[in-house]
């Protein structure tokens, strides 16, 4: 009666705009063993040094269409003529071996990923939104990051604005402050929601 | 559209057998003025010392059931042949006012709680089943505590099984470990949903 079996990962969603450091934060809580940082597969063809499997899952367009009309995606996109995407069985097969996977992905691609209506999925779920702490600073932090026209922080912040009204969409929202601080209540709520009923198996 | 206006308190609902510790760790988290342990209404009469809306709300038995006619309690129980029960104005006031309510309630009230539609109560409710790490450590927790007889032991252990089935319906279940462990666990889970989307007032 009292729950000991092994629990399941967690897939954890998660998004914002670009500038907010999501990526960052999710990368310092995978260690590889108990946690990973989602790989996707894509159509792109690979470069030199990325490995197969580690990097992406390099799959050819006839292959990756075939899988997304199988119903083995997850979430998928084309960009810039390529497509992009997560397997299922990928996800799946962490959270069975109780492994958190963390997707870095755009509202977009969670709402994909929340329509799915696999148990599984519906048991280990979470989803948290990065938030700029303000308009200005995000502004600050996408400038100061590369040698970027004017026009292209534009669009930036027009993508960042878009984004930015679905943060009630997700569970949690987390309003960035200092990277210390981020960092740590970034902490947690992972640790919060290994606690979750619905992760120990039945 | 960034998040900024004042957020909504939660109504943190706590269960599972005596001799967890749940009250204890309510008691420490709740400083009384970003968060409260909720005062019950009861149609027992005070005893010397205790104060009218600081330990219980007292109440004659007919406003009482006046009150639940008109919907006013959240969940209500006759114990012992008094009325005990929690009215909602009390709790809704202090969400309204961004602070924290504990109930420490039995599975029968928490289910009477998260019947109800209230809108308010949707977005700021959440439960946490707290566990003993086994029934023998139980068994030793509860007898240690006081000079019962062996009988009431028996029944106290027999009413812990029956709560102990409905941990599923928790959101969070807490295997209650060393002191230390319990509260630094218990406030992380605090900690972590403080950050609800849904906390913020739209």
């Amino acid at each position: 009666m009292i729950p000991t079996t092994p629990r399941l990962g967690m897939l954890i969603i998660v998004s914002g705009p670009s500038g907010t450091g999501k990526t960052t934060l999710c990368r310092k809580v995978c260690d590889g063993e108990k946690a990973v940082f989602s790989v996707s597969c894509t159509t792109r063809p690979s470069r030199p040094g990325e490995v197969d499997g580690k990097d992406y899952f390099f799959l050819d367009e006839a292959d990756f269409l075939a899988r997304v009309d199988r119903g083995e995606l997850f979430e998928y996109a084309r960009v810039h003529n390529r497509w992009y995407g997560t397997l299922k069985s990928y996800v799946f097969e962490n959270l069975r071996r109780g492994v958190d996977v963390f997707m870095d992905i755009d509202v977009q691609g969670a709402n994909q990923v929340r329509g799915c209506e696999d148990e599984l999925v519906r048991r280990c779920l979470t989803d948290i939104f990065v938030m700029p702490p303000s308009l200005d600073e995000l502004r600050s932090r996408l400038s100061g990051r590369a040698t970027e026209s004017a026009e292209v922080l534009e669009l930036r912040m027009k993508n960042a604005e878009a984004e930015m009204q679905h943060w009630r969409d997700y569970r949690y929202c987390l309003i960035s402050d200092t990277r210390e601080s981020d960092e740590s209540r970034f902490r947690t709520l992972i640790e919060a929601e290994r606690l979750r009923s619905s992760l120990y198996e039945d």
